[in-house]
């Protein structure tokens, strides 16, 4: 009866505003049960799917936190890539709505606005939290960041699943088919006789529905603690060492350490920094900042897949 | 009295419009005598820059054979990083003037018109060829090209260096150092007795001016045999194998059987192809191909540098 679900995190690109040899501007893929959000897109992000063998094809929602170059200049390149290969179905594009323009201009000069599909445009606000993608399995909400121009967040909630039913609970009840779907529902069981039997008897402890919140650019801000709250994954933009705090505020960005502090205070379950400055050759340094203040800290590399596990509830 | 000079080209994406896991789209430096021209400008380009180390700073000049996004997509990210990392030296474009109203656009959405350096853009027509670039050590002329866009390559001719003179020829007749110039730009010496000592006899023999030629995207066309003639590096797009001729033709591109073709008439020195399809995972059969006609072919690679020699004319 248990039904094992994807739900995770794969990093395409861990560099902020400069590439390296090794890092590749921001782009990530969020994949929860089989749906794919492409989140940001920055330079090179078709040739890191291709390299993490995720199927164009998989991508039909990119998320975009800000329009700033790092996070944006892979789009022209994918769009492009999408018409080439003849791709038919809508792709939605959830971004500041400046994106717009910038799309627009891009599919007259080099498309003559003819492209093989159809490009849905969601505008995001960036001041205050909005459900923008729901269905039976998922919701995204933008989470509200401090970035020098508008930037939003994304958490991804996983919806709570039916309950599985103890099959040997129903043959015992004797449940009809039809009372089947109000008690995975979490509805108790009344028989012929009238007797109330409790859901929980009827059903396995629920699963934990599971949740990821996105966090680059901004600025440290705990204004966005009760949205994250115990999220099981925390990706949260390190671009700095403490050291440079001043740099940081200046530019609207985070320090490792602060990342840490943020996880700590939201209960996270695993924290992933990443967008480093280039400066930083290796990342053992802001690894070690951001967990002492957060043991459970990663940091983001290129190709890594982050799986966010299924558990029971203990009830 | 040697003096070994570079002229190499390197090559950074050998994909055509669909990059793949293995290949990035079009980038290419040519490097003469230390001039470094970045020739298309695909996505990636600044990623592979920094694999290959060659430095931000040495890019100066940047030549795009026609706009379409393979050849320009990667103009943003490394216009943006330039400006992140507060260059100011000026950038020379040169391209189709559509490429200047886009990122004419691209300024004021991305950067509100503002970048530490400035973007000299130098139009290109791709009717007649032009010399766009000339300095004491080589010339760059546009080779008008047959896509379905406006589209140039660009033939790279070292200038005729300076002849050496024999030291010990120069003793012997005496030569006044006021005199060298002359003879080391090919005049004869006349000594005080009025004789005439022919150049030849005061100079080793000359070194071999190199030259370049740089073809994609394009139809197969002889119209360009007067300029590619005896090149010494003929890089020509190979996008499909001979059977898809139909479609190559359709699409303004080559075969590498007419890739290799062209070489032999032009009795180049060496032939390069690239531009490959997507639907090529090895280029095994596009070099056997295109060696049938010109046994002295290769396939680019990302992150390979072909060198020209120096050699010395027989006389």
């Amino acid at each position: 009866m248990e039904n094992i679900v994807s739900f995770s995190f794969t990093i395409l690109g861990s560099s902020s505003g400069v590439p390296t040899s090794e890092r590749f501007p921001a782009a990530h893929v969020v994949n929860v049960h089989e749906r794919y959000f492409l989140v940001d897109c920055g330079e090179g992000a078709q040739i890191q799917l291709r390299k993490n063998n995720i199927g164009f094809g998989k991508i039909n929602h990119i998320l975009i936190s800000h329009v700033h170059g790092d996070h944006t200049f892979g789009l022209f390149g994918l769009i492009s890539s999408f018409s080439l290969l003849g791709r038919k179905s809508d792709l939605h594009i959830y971004a500041h709505p400046l994106l717009e323009s910038i799309l627009n201009d891009h599919r007259k000069h080099y498309y003559e606005n003819l492209l093989s599909f159809k490009i849905i445009f969601h505008p995001l606000g960036s001041k205050k939290k909005n459900l923008i993608f729901e269905d039976e399995k998922v919701e995204i909400h933008t989470i509200p960041l401090k970035h020098r121009i508008p930037a939003c967040g994304f958490l991804f909630r996983e919806k709570p699943p039916l309950l599985n039913i103890r099959k040997e609970m129903a043959e015992f009840y004797r449940i009809p088919v039809k009372e089947m779907m109000n008690i995975k529902m979490g509805k108790d069981f009344i028989n012929e006789k009238g007797e109330i039997i409790p859901n929980k008897t009827l059903t396995l402890p629920p699963v934990k529905p599971r949740s990821l919140a996105y966090c680059t650019d901004t600025k440290y801000t705990e204004s966005i603690l009760p949205q994250i709250s115990n999220v099981d994954i925390l990706y949260h933009e390190a671009t700095y060492l403490h050291n440079m705090l001043e740099q940081a505020v200046e530019t609207g960005h985070s320090t490792a350490r602060q990342a840490g502090r943020l996880a700590a205070k939201a209960g996270a379950g695993k924290l992933i920094i990443g967008h480093f400055s280039a400066r930083y050759k290796t990342t053992d340094r802001l690894i070690e900042e951001a967990r002492a203040e957060f043991p459970g800290t990663y940091a983001a590399r290129e190709g890594d897949c982050h799986i966010i596990e299924q558990v029971r509830m203990t009830m």
